[in-house]
Order: C-alpha cells, then structure tokens, then sequence
C-alpha cells in the first residue's frame, strides 16, 4: 500500500509527522510518501534509521498553517501539501492520505481543488470514535456547523458504512443525538431529520442522549458538525478536568498519596484507554479517497494509529462503499 | 422568607420533595409552603419531627408529570401544583418558587400562565452552574432548542446579572461558547451573535471553546438551549464513564484493589465536588420571580440545595436586577 502523510500538517511539523511516517513504514510495512518541504524532510529523515524502509519525499513549496482561512488558502496556495498529498491520491499514485494540520484547510482542499465529493455526497463529514469503552463513532465532528436534515441522513449512511467495514459491526445501530429521547424533543434540525432516518432503511434507534451514546445504546451518534465539535471538546474537557481533580485530592494527605502510587497502574490504563492518539485521527467520510484527519497536537505515534485507519479504509473499501450505498439510499 | 415546594416535581415525589422541605426548614428556619396532594404531603410530614418548623401545605389538585407534553399540560391542567405554587409568588402570598418536575412544564407554566415575563425578555432561559471547580455559569441550558442572535444577547445580560448578584463576581466575564476561538468560526448563530456581544457593553470575552470555560476563560458561557443541554449531558455522562472506568481498572489487581481502598477519602471528595445535587437546580432567569429548576432525579438534600439557591435570588434581588438590566441595555 501507498500511503501519504502531509509533513507540514501537524503544530510540531515537520519532525512529529517524519517520525510518525518512520514508524508507520517500520509497523506496516507499506510505502510512505511524505509531502512538504523536501530539505526539511531529509533532514528530519537524517536522524532516523530508514535503511530498510520504504520511504519516499515529495516537494511542495507551500504550507497552509493552522491560522491560514481554510477557503482563501486552499484557492491561492496550490503547491501545498494538503494539495500535492491530495492529487496523489486523486491520480492513483497513493491509496491514502494523511495530514495532522488545518482540518478546515484539508476539508477544502479535498473537496473542492482535488480528490471533490463522490456523486451525490452533499456534504462530506468527519467521523470521529470515541475512546470510551463501547468505542461509539460520532458524526459530523466539525466539518459542517450549519446543516439541513438530509446531510444529517448522509451522514448516517456514511456512517453506517464506515463501522460496518472498518470496525466489523453488522447492522449498525444509529441515533440522532438530542437532548431527550421522545419525539418532540431536540431542536428543529433534530425534529426535521427524526422522520427521515425512520424512513431510512437504517438500524435506526431513534433520539439518543450523550448518557445513551456513550453507554452503548449506538454504534453511530449522528449529529451536525457544530453539536458534534461541541460533545468532543467538552468531553475531552472533562476527562482532563476530572484527572485534574483526582490528582489534586490524592496529594491530600500520606495515606491517599500512597493509595494513589499503589493505584498507578490503574491509572495509567485509563488514561491510555482514553487517549485520543490510539484512535488516530478522524476519517472525512464523502470524498473521493480515503482521507485522515489528525489532531493538530499529534506526535509520532498518533501519526503511525492514523495510518493504520487510512489502511483500513482502504482494505475495507470504504469509498466504494459509500458510493455504492449513496446510491441505493 | 416564604419558599414554595412543588412537592409532586421529583421522580420520587412527594417523598423526596417533602424531605427536602422539612430539612430546608430546619437548616434555614424559613417558611415552606407544600403545593400539591394535600392528603399524600400530610401523610409524607407525618414521618418527619415538624414540629418546630414553619411549613405550609397548599392543596393542587393536578399534577404535570414527566411525560406530559409542557404545551398541552400547562394548558389543561389549570390546578397543577406548578401553577398553584407558581401562582403564590406571583400574588406576593410567597418569595420564590423550587420544583424538581417537568422542566418544560415549569417553563410553560411560568412563562405563559403564571409570572410571565419580565418586560422586553423575548425568551426566559435555564441557567447552570457546573460543579467543576471553576465553577462556571452556562446559559441557556435546555428551555430554548432553538435561539435567535437577540435571545443569545439577553441571556448574556442575564447570566452576568445573576453571577455579579449571586455568586458575587463583579463585572463578569462572558464568553460563546464555540467549537473554535477565532471569529467566524462556529455556526450561523454564533457568528451573528458575536456582533452584538462585542456590542454589549458587557464584559465580553469572545469566542471559547468547552476546555477554556472549564478552565475559568469565563464566568458565563452562551449558547442555545440545544447545544447547552448537550454539553451538560455530555459532561455528566463523561464524568459517569471516568469513574466506571477507574473502579474497574483499580479491580484488575490486589495492588491496585489496595491503592483505591487508601485512596478512597480522594474519589470521595472528587465525588463530592462534581456532584450535580450541591448545586442544587437550575435558576430559570427572565421570568417574574425566583424559580429554581431541579433535577428529576433529586434527593432530599438536593431540595434543601434547590431552596437554598432559591433564597439566593430573593435576597439579591435578581428579578429587579434583570428587569432594571434589560431596561438599560
């Protein structure tokens, strides 16, 4: 496999995005084409070992940084990385793209300068797992912050797809996240897209609370990007918060600060089942390639777990996937 | 003081509900009144020692559950004990109004049969204040799905009154809340509410993100009752996952199963701090009177919590202060 890893994507690049892309040739195996600015990136590549890996350099003499305007620089900065990365995949000279930087910038580099929408995606969406114990999968997560009751449809099937191929759950269950289960309940885009996912064909559960996403009650939580970005921050938020806390109050008195050391392990393995880098990244979903969206603070191994997606969507087809199904719905 | 208690509101009325009544009596030796099932709410205080107190019972015939549609019930069931209760504050015969029952019913029976609202409020708005230990105040909090820039702007104004009165915090910081910090990020709301926050004369932080409200960016977070409701949920549900998380992890060996046993004094107080019923409800804010929202799911405690909230907004004069702070603005 072919994968591209943007190397001018993430806040510490090149160097986090470099040695994300060794690792990730090491761990799999597979060709990995880095994209930028090709002195840095055989400098960085200098300090690692490469011998036996099968690694390859791409210029672009351009960046679109994290506080570029994603729609200006995407029309102006066409010898980016997002855009070079992105028309290697388009061309079918890589399967794949990966990239930690500017979501927005990656979102309309995709879909409107390279790989564009699959026939009849309306808006191309960003699914995000979450690391809780049932691992459920939310979308939109931020690419679309104003929507209409039929993204929120496509959404559901793109989502249903996705964790049907790439997470092996048949039939997966999907609910529209509101903030009560009736009818009736949410606001007018929820009450508007309510009776067209009834009408959907899907393993549809109706209105779920954040309680019920989280707990299991679906695979796929289908919300507008704006709610979606909004349920992701805070609970990331509070995780941090609430570790914050505990910290705090173990260092209460000498029992407790023994009680904590002894609990370290446990700990730990929380923090680890919590953490956003083992998930990766979140697959744009309704582009015409499979395409892999990082955190910003990415570091190498966050890079490694995103190529490890983009390879699942591609063995598992995904695009071809929605487009069959966008077509059928 | 003359505090009204729905006594039929909690999932587990009257008990809970006329608990927390005697015990709000006892702890702030005020007057409360019992609105509801005369006969269920005597039979109720006759497990309690009363008899240095000064309660009240009000018969209401009718009662709004929890899966009764606010609309159609506020309407027709003239002699709920919310409209009864209600109905006491608006004659002056009592100061403030708790009820743990249907929110929506609460709203609807106080905006538009009861105390109604306060001249110029376009719409009354829920706020809450999160238990982390920041202690930030979010508005609107689920009484209004679907807002207009203008109600964004009033629950600004709102939320400062009630935090620079209650909490007393002087010239408070605002924030919107937003899934990025830059203009012309967030929704089609949030980038036509921004103007008029800028505007306001109120100290308007800009656009935050949930991490920086929760890290103290702001003592009032804005946003629509959809989108607040869901940062709610999802950080109550988040907070529920943590800690079932970290008690299984502490099971996995006798050295962890150790750790948590000295440390339990440290998840207490987390328990303690981040525990909904401390704060006790909701203010609902641009209505003709102090109302206080519980949660369904209150205990006696989180009643006395309720009325001590309540006793907050009468001795500081909210209602004046939102009625004089709109005038202005």
């Amino acid at each position: 496999m072919r994968i591209v890893i943007d190397a001018m994507g993430s806040d510490n690049h090149p160097a986090a995005d470099v040695a994300g892309a060794v690792m990730a040739a090491h761990t799999f195996g597979d060709t990995i084409i880095l994209v930028g600015d090709e002195a840095r990136i055989e400098a960085e590549l200098a300090q690692h070992k490469t011998a036996d890996l099968s690694l390859e350099v791409k210029h672009a003499s351009q960046v679109i940084t994290m506080t570029d305007k994603p729609g200006d620089a995407s029309r102006t900065k066409k010898d980016s990385s997002m855009h070079v990365g992105l028309n290697l995949v388009k061309e079918g000279a890589a399967d794949a793209f990966v990239s930690a930087g500017n979501t927005g910038g990656i979102l309309a580099v995709a879909t409107l300068h390279t790989l564009r929408r699959i026939r009849g995606v309306q808006r191309p969406a960003l699914g995000v797992v979450f690391p809780t114990p049932t691992r459920p999968m939310l979308i939109d997560n931020g690419a679309n912050a104003d929507c209409k009751p039929d993204y929120l449809l496509q959404f559901a099937v793109m989502g249903s797809l996705y964790v049907s191929r790439v997470l092996g759950i048949d039939n997966p269950r999907i609910g529209l996240i509101s903030n009560g289960e009736e009818e009736g309940k949410g606001n007018s885009l929820i009450q508007e897209s309510l009776p067209l996912l009834q009408a959907s064909g899907l393993n549809f559960v109706g209105n779920i609370e954040p309680k019920e996403f989280l707990q299991g009650a679906a695979d796929v939580g289908v919300t507008d990007g704006f709610t979606g970005n909004i349920m992701l921050k805070t609970a990331e938020a509070i995780a941090s918060t609430m570790s914050t806390m505990i910290r705090d109050a173990l260092m209460a008195n000498p029992l407790t600060i023994v009680g904590g050391l002894l609990a370290r392990s446990a700990f730990k393995k929380v923090r680890q089942q919590l953490n956003p880098d083992e998930v990766g990244g979140a697959p744009l979903l309704g582009v015409r390639g499979p395409v892999i969206v990082g955190h910003g603070r990415s570091n190498a191994y966050a890079i490694q777990q995103a190529v490890k997606q983009a390879r699942l969507m591609v063995e598992n087809d995904v695009v071809a996937a929605i487009e069959e199904g966008l077509r059928s719905a």
